[in-house]
Parts: structure tokens; sequence; C-alpha cells
């Protein structure tokens, strides 16, 4: 097989470092924006360069963004070349129109590192609907989040300082929005829940919130009734569809999620006959992430032609198919919470079974008037 | 495909039951041993008749048990037939000698039920072969000894009353023995170090303990310290090739094994690029298992050729390769517990680092002297 990369970051290094060891894979063309002394001999600033070469049959993207990742992904397609990528956001925002030109040229597409970096997790997700069905997806679906969460209930430190070592280590980005507001975790549970159960979700629709405004003091809270805050993720079947969530959870110590610690990653489908199965390891990183990148052009060099699922049209989500009770934490209760209020944790209160899209909606609205105000379901 | 099935026990009654669902997969034969009223039609007590018709190209064998099993897949396999198996102890046994007569007829020979049940084990493994070197396999790999170590951690409950739960609710056999000395996990072991490492290792000369012995004083004593005790495998590399043991192990609580619950599994690997990588799920049970027997059956209809490995002759075991410290309680002390002892917990004591075929040596012979003798490593 011959490769053209597109994109030498940290995950197309990775790539090009795996395809040096062997015969099969053997990268040709590297689209680079910068001079790259190692590999100028095979280097290009031109796409032209890749597409109009028959020798090249798979483009592995690993740029990263939404443009002008579509429009090469486009060109790789229509020039009959298979695609590889890693592209969670690309995926996210065109993996339907983009499956379908892939199906229109007879090539194959595949995105196996788009979700959980080096976790086997879209193929084996994949993998169980040969023969089962389905019901729910999600998990720990992003490292950084969880890195923090982790150190703070470890060390009991501040949310501040946490991050600022998680920045330190690399694991956090220095505008860290995309990871602790929950966008990163939403994006890559609108492609599984687009995998798993057949639909379209348009990521911007899945309700979420994130652990920016967590503090010690809620973590204290949890720590002392034998909790454990994790950002999680969540999709299911229910009566009218499919509903979807992401929002901090505090889940019983004890418990599979509770024992991830660092950066790691725990994710999970649930099926009607096969029951729960879980898939750790590095979300994210060099190696991990081109790991998948690598193997999804040997599944593509060994024959595999299918797609991950029969994706159609946008699907609505549904609203409220879940409830349960929350801790909620904010410096301007209202009569809502005060209706739904049950009891009293530190600073923090825990509610009553309320719905899932109305509990979120609730609290995105309170920050504006609360901009510290912090929940998190309990499941 | 057209298969027939050997047996129709839990396993085998999952298997046509899932096929009876899919146009792709046809069973039409089954080789049983007495009367199977809703299966009449097709219902055979000749392995011959499976032989003799043309139109089967596929046997999946979920009788276990080595004999008739490692003829009748023989006569298969020499028919030219693929082979689908759930019987951990014909692999674990001949699994060289039969993937040696399978690649000689041209035909595949698939495993993924044998380890771990249900969990996408094998099939995982021999995928991150593709691309790394793997270091370490191992975890929980069997459940019914998970189940009574997570209640006896749980209830508090004595050994006895826990084994007594696990029997009524069909996660014991009525002789237990299998599961609690470790010859169960034992054979998954051998197998997953096999495919790992591309050896072929005599199961019987794993050093193993079981949790016979294990009491709710030593529960207390290890809770109380903050560690969770679960039996586990190891095998790794080693400088001397390779090295592997069943031992009941002190995990920290919060580690990923400390929070397998119920009759759960955890399977890691551990590779060089890519890292730790667990799997979580149902190790055995009627649909899962059933699964993976019908996912190896996809994946030789697929064109799945691949063996999980390039095992070729019988390796010996590193001994001592690996040391750690551990926790032993025997009414029998004598001069070499003495000789490492460090500390006392409970009615226990605390060695610093032994070796692990020389402790788990000492403790078989002492077992004779002192029935009731527990020891457990410290990772």
């Amino acid at each position: 097989m011959q490769i053209a990369l597109l994109g030498f970051g940290v995950v197309g290094g990775g790539v090009y470092a795996i395809c040096q060891d062997r015969s099969d894979l053997r990268v040709t063309r590297v689209l680079v924006r910068s001079d790259k002394p190692e590999i100028a001999a095979i280097a290009t600033r031109s796409m032209d360069d890749i597409v109009n070469d028959p020798a090249i049959d798979t483009v592995a993207e690993v740029m990263g963004g939404i443009h002008p990742a579509k429009e090469y992904v486009e060109a790789a397609l229509n020039a009959g070349k298979h695609v590889v990528t890693a592209n969670k956001a690309l995926i996210a925002a065109c993996g339907d129109e983009l499956t379908a030109l892939a199906k229109k040229n007879g090539v194959s597409l595949r995105c196996t590192a788009a979700v959980g970096g080096g976790i086997p997790w879209l193929v084996n997700l994949e993998r169980i609907k040969r023969l089962d069905t389905v019901s729910e997806v999600g998990g720990i679906m992003n490292g950084t989040t969880n890195f923090i969460m982790d150190a703070m209930h470890t060390s009991g430190a501040a949310f501040g300082d946490v991050l600022a070592q998680a920045q330190a280590l690399g694991y956090a980005e220095a505008d860290p929005s995309a990871d602790i507001d929950g966008d990163d975790i939403r994006r890559k549970l609108a492609i599984s829940a687009g995998v798993a159960f057949d639909v379209s979700v348009e990521e911007t629709a899945i309700p979420t919130f994130g652990i920016r405004t967590v503090t010690d003091g809620d973590i204290t809270a949890f720590r002392q009734r034998g909790f454990v805050c994790k950002l999680l993720a969540t999709a299911m079947r229910c009566q009218d569809g499919v509903c979807a969530f992401v929002e901090p959870t505090l889940v019983r110590a004890g418990e599979p999620e509770a024992a991830v610690g660092a950066n790691y990653n725990l994710i999970t489908y649930t099926a009607d006959r096969i029951g729960r199965q879980s898939f750790f390891g590095q979300g994210a990183g060099r190696f991990p992430t081109a790991g998948n990148v690598v193997q999804d052009c040997l599944d593509i060099l060994g024959g595999k032609t299918a797609f991950y699922a029969d994706i159609s049209r946008r699907t609505s989500l549904a609203e409220d198919a879940v409830s349960h009770p929350y801790y909620v934490r904010t410096a301007a209760p209202d009569e809502f919470l005060r209706s739904v209020t049950v009891d009293t944790w530190g600073g923090g209160v825990i509610t009553s079974a309320v719905g899932v899209d109305t509990m979120l909606r609730w609290a995105k609205a309170k920050l504006q008037e609360d901009p510290g105000c912090f929940v998190a379901g309990i499941r």
C-alpha cells in the first residue's frame, strides 16, 4: 500500500515512524505546510501532487480541522483513493457526506482513531453490531478532563492548579476550552452514537455541561459520600429514538469508571444479548492514535470495505428521555431549584430526578447569572 | 455459510439461536448425544454425517473436553472444513497441532470464545500484534473467582458461604475446583501468552495458587490497608524468554482491576508503543460466549484466513523472573518464611520481594502440612 500523509504533526510523525518498519505500508508522499528536513524527499505543499499520483492508493489525513481537510479528503475520494482519518471534527461534521462520497467512488473511508485515540473502540463497536443490537454507548472519552478530575480527587487540589499541571505535562492545551467545556467528548459521542444506532447526530444538539466550574469543595463533598466525579458521555436508544448528553457524573467508588486514573479513557457499549463491554486505554497521544490510523490502513489492505454504519440523515434527539438526581451548587438558587431540592451536600444541594435536558438547559442559563454554578448527574 | 454444531448445550443453543435470525449463517446439522426434539430435523449422533456432507463448510465445536472433541475437530479439518471452537481445554492442550493441521488443509481454525467468553480479547490481541510488540498479558480471566472475591470484599462473608451463593446462582460448578484452584484461568493464560508471544506454553507448567484457602480475616486485613484481592493471571516477556504465573494478588483500591465487580472479567495487554489496553465484559455465559463463536464464523465468511499466532514448539518458562512482596498466612511458619518476613498484617505476614516461582512452590508444599495456608502477591 502506498500512503500519502496529509500532515506531519504528532500523529503524522507517529504514522510515518510505524510505517518505516514495514514493507506492506509505505508512506511515499507527505503534505506539509512548512519545511520538514527529515522527509524532504517526499514532502510536498501541493495536494495535486498526491491526487494526481496514481501509485498512491490511500490518503491518511492527520492534519485536523474541517477546512481544508474536507476538500482534500473529497479530492482524494474522487481520485479513487481510500481515506483514513483521525479527524473527529471532520467526521462529526461531515461523516455522512464523506461516507456517501466514498461509496460513490467505490473506496473505503475509515476513522477509528477519531474516537478514543489508540483504543480499538469504533472497530469493536462495528463488530458487535454484526450480531447484536447496541442499546447504549458512552463513558470516559476525554483524557484531559479525566486527568483533571482524577488529580483533584487524589490530591485535593483546586481546579486551576490541576489544570496548570495538565498544561505543563502537555495533557491540556493552552486554551483548554474544547476539553473542559465538553466539546471534544461531545463530538466523540456524536460519532459513536452515529455508528451504534445508524443515525446522524448534530454534535451541537447534544446537551453538554463541562467541568470548568468544579471546585475542590465539590470534590470533598463527593468523596465524603463515596462518589467519584467524572465527565461522562452517554447516548442510548429510548422510546422516541435516541437521546444523548454529556455531563459531570457522580459514580460510586468501586465502579469501573471511578477506577480510571490519569489521562486514560474507558468507553463502553451495552448490547442486548452480549451485555456490557468496555475498552480501556490511552485516548490520545502520538503512537496510540497513529496506531489506529495504521490499523485502518491494514484493514483496507486486507480488503475491508464495510463502513461503520448505514448513516442516512440527521436525527433529532429525544428530550428528557432520561431523568436522574443532580448535585447542584449555585450562589443564585431560584424557584425551580428549590422545587426539586431534596437534600444538602456541603455547599450544594441534591435534587429529585430531573430530566437531563431540562437540568442542563437550566444550568447553562444559570451560568449567565452565576458563572461559578456547577451541576453533576448522579448515576 | 453452512455450519454444523458439535454440541447443543448452553453455548451451542446460543449459537443456534443467533443464527436463526440471519440468512448468512445457517446451522444445518447438530451433533447430539441425546434427543433434542426442538432440532430433530437436523440432529445426528454420527460425526460421519457431518464430515461427509459437502454442503457444510464450517464446524463449530461447542461440546467441550479434549476427547472426542479433538478427533472430531481433526476429522473436520481433514475434510476441508473450517473449525471454530470455544474449547479452551482443547486449544490449550492441542492448539499447535490443530493449527498446523488447519494450515495443511488450507482451512481456518478460530477460537476467540476460548478466552474471555464474549470479550473480544483474542481478536484484539491478534490485531495489536499487527503493528506493536506485546510485552505483557493477563488480568481477571475467571468470572467465578471474581464473583467470590468481590462478594467477600463487599459482604465480609466467609469463603464457603460465598461459594455456596455462587453455586446457587449458577456461577460456580458443583465441583468448583477448576475455577477456585486456578486451572481455568491458567489455561486461558497459556492460550493468551501463546498468541501474544508466539510461543507454546504447557498450561501445567505455569505456577499457580488459587483462592480455596482465602478467609474473611484475610479480606479484612486487605481492606483495612486499602487493598483488594483478585485472582490474577500474568504472562510477560523477560530476559530469558517468557514468564507466567497465576496467584491471588493485592491491588490498590482505585486500580482498574479492583473495580471489577460480580462475575466480570478485565483482560489486559501492554504493548511497547500503544501502552496498556484492557477489555471488560462477561467472561462466560450463553450469549456472550456464543457471540464470539458466531463472530469467528463471520470472520471466516469475510475471508479471514490468518491464525492468531505463529506457534511453533513448546517453550520453557523462565523461573523467578518476577519478584515481589507477598502476604502469607500459615499456621506452620518455617525458617524460609521467617527469613523473608518484614511485617505483620492481621493473621498473616508480609515478605520482602520473593521470586514468584520460589514462593508458589513453597506455598504448594506448605499446603501439605497446613491445608489452610494462603498467599497473595502484592503488586
